[in-house]
């Protein structure tokens, strides 16, 4: 159901930035950047930018240039979570920092964000600029606080909300937003703060936050149902890197002690040996009610986007914008 | 000659930033750049841009409000070069990297600078915006080619003028430019990317430019010939991290054979082991001619954002932006 020529159009857009722009001020990065891209990824955050203008005004000029953005951005923030997190693997090849080291990774993010963030300002009118800097300011605030709440095993389930829709919903909010309000400056001429009042801005802004809790709701499930050649890294990552997620967030309220004190060990020990132990956790928690609890949540947050949905005039666009949310229910082990 | 008042102006509201605002989003971060402004430094940056906007037009009014966003970017710049240098110490006390780990600076400087630009493009029109997304993206650009450079003791004159014009003169630049333009929105109403060709803006740019050109090549001439208590970090610090700046260049230049080959034998050594090595090395460039070379290029580039300010019409902010040339003649060791 998702237009394949869309997804092509997005392609070639960052393509040609690779090739024609970053190549030609710095070949290093643009390296990274294509190695990047080429590993491939769904481009699913262009698609939610692009579908949502279409969906916000049925005559508006589709906008791959400003889908594109959002990938970039996208991009700049994986290569940045690698470097904190330490990651080997991204989408099955070696991470930016695995392959150039952390102090190049830092300025390449660095650099692509600003890249990205001369060119928006050259090319759309607040509130665009806006909600990009707003948003990039949410996201790292999320990934601080999950910094924070690292190996914290009494993490509370509105704490892990809290992080999640910073450091990921947010950017889902922020591509249907402002696809949503490229289209209506375009075909109203209107521009300024108070389009992101326009009740299609905000039904739009809401799917993609509420898309944006289940996609990582289902995500940090994947982590702990999921195989390494679906994951494209070794399943447990999260675990390994001490990082707390719902899986792990709900077997603790089950008061599992025996569970607990095993994770404890996890977290309080060396990575390296960890190996066994992990295996242990991570079968522990495929066996308890908590996979399906965890599926629970991402259908709520499901319905929560569809619900935006039909706020909005019926198009193709909108259906295409709740086919990404069925997909979200399957899942892939 | 610098007006105090000025200075206290842009002091009291990059602490209500940070008391009022960052505080609130994010404790944790607000703390570390608290830590960074107050371990003092000379904010040479926001003063410049201060007096630029007078420089340029005499009756706008002072925005110490912008003078103060260029130092939060020149913070996270620092915070991040800090990471990228694997920097123990900067302005006498520990950096962040150091007090918080590589994971959470890299967060914190992502932070500090969206947030910057989530207040900068709220309360500033183009081309403010797009002035400082192009300046971050070639701060970037300069690092990265620094970074490439490492260790390159072929290194030329040339390469070494565009990498600290990108990593430094650009900052300083674009802190002059947008004083001046700000200023002139106010006073003449007109906005958008034509005002960057604006006579004083240009000239104001110039200086700037000139101005950081002289000081990051006096900072890189600090290095050899001051001391660790002037520096507030150990001297040759560029040297141990193996960064090429102007006194080597000259030096190799030069064809001394057993420098080259103790600076080679250093760059390819362990750090750890080298602190007599490096000694050496620094007496024997403190006895060379190239101490008085270097000086001699920063005095160019002082003439050089002199001879721009003679393109303004004279007033005490013009007279002010001089001294500010005249005080990187004087060498404290």
């Amino acid at each position: 159901m998702i237009s394949s020529s869309s997804q092509s159009a997005i392609r070639e857009v960052l393509e040609q930035f690779v090739r024609e722009e970053l190549s030609l001020e710095n070949a290093q990065i643009a390296g990274a950047v294509w190695a990047m891209l080429d590993a491939g990824g769904k481009e699913l955050r262009p698609r939610i930018t692009l579908l949502a203008g279409t969906a916000a005004s049925a005559e508006a000029p589709k906008d791959p240039v400003l889908a594109s953005y959002m990938e970039l951005i996208h991009v700049a923030t994986l290569i940045h979570d690698d470097v904190v997190d330490n990651a080997r693997l991204r989408r099955g090849k070696n991470s930016t920092n695995n392959t150039h080291g952390n102090r190049f990774s830092v300025l390449a993010g660095d650099y692509l964000f600003s890249w990205v963030f001369k060119k928006v300002t050259l090319g759309y009118d607040n509130p665009v600029p806006n909600i990009l800097s707003s948003m990039l300011s949410e996201i790292c605030n999320g990934e601080v606080k999950q910094l924070r709440a690292s190996g914290n095993l009494r993490l509370q389930r509105d704490q892990y909300f809290e992080i999640i829709g910073k450091k990921t919903a947010e950017l889902f909010a922020s591509c249907a937003e402002v696809g949503a309000v490229v289209a209506l400056q375009r075909t109203t001429g209107k521009s300024g703060l108070a389009l992101r009042q326009h009740p299609a801005v905000e039904a739009l802004r809401t799917y993609g936050w509420a898309f944006g809790m289940a996609f990582q709701v289902r995500d940090d499930l994947l982590d702990v149902i999921a195989s390494e050649a679906t994951l494209g890294k070794p399943a447990g990552s999260d675990l390994r890197e001490r990082k707390v997620t719902l899986p792990l967030i709900l077997a603790m309220e089950s008061g599992d002690k025996e569970l607990h004190d095993a994770v404890s060990e996890l977290f309080d020990g060396e990575e390296a040996g960890a190996t066994a132990q992990l295996a242990d956790i991570i079968g522990q928690l495929r066996r308890s009610h908590i996979i399906e609890a965890a599926k629970d949540v991402v259908k709520q947050y499901e319905l929560q986007a569809q619900a935006a949905l039909r706020r909005l005039n019926p198009s193709n666009s909108v259906a295409e914008l709740e086919a990404l949310t069925h997909a979200l229910g399957e899942y892939s082990y």
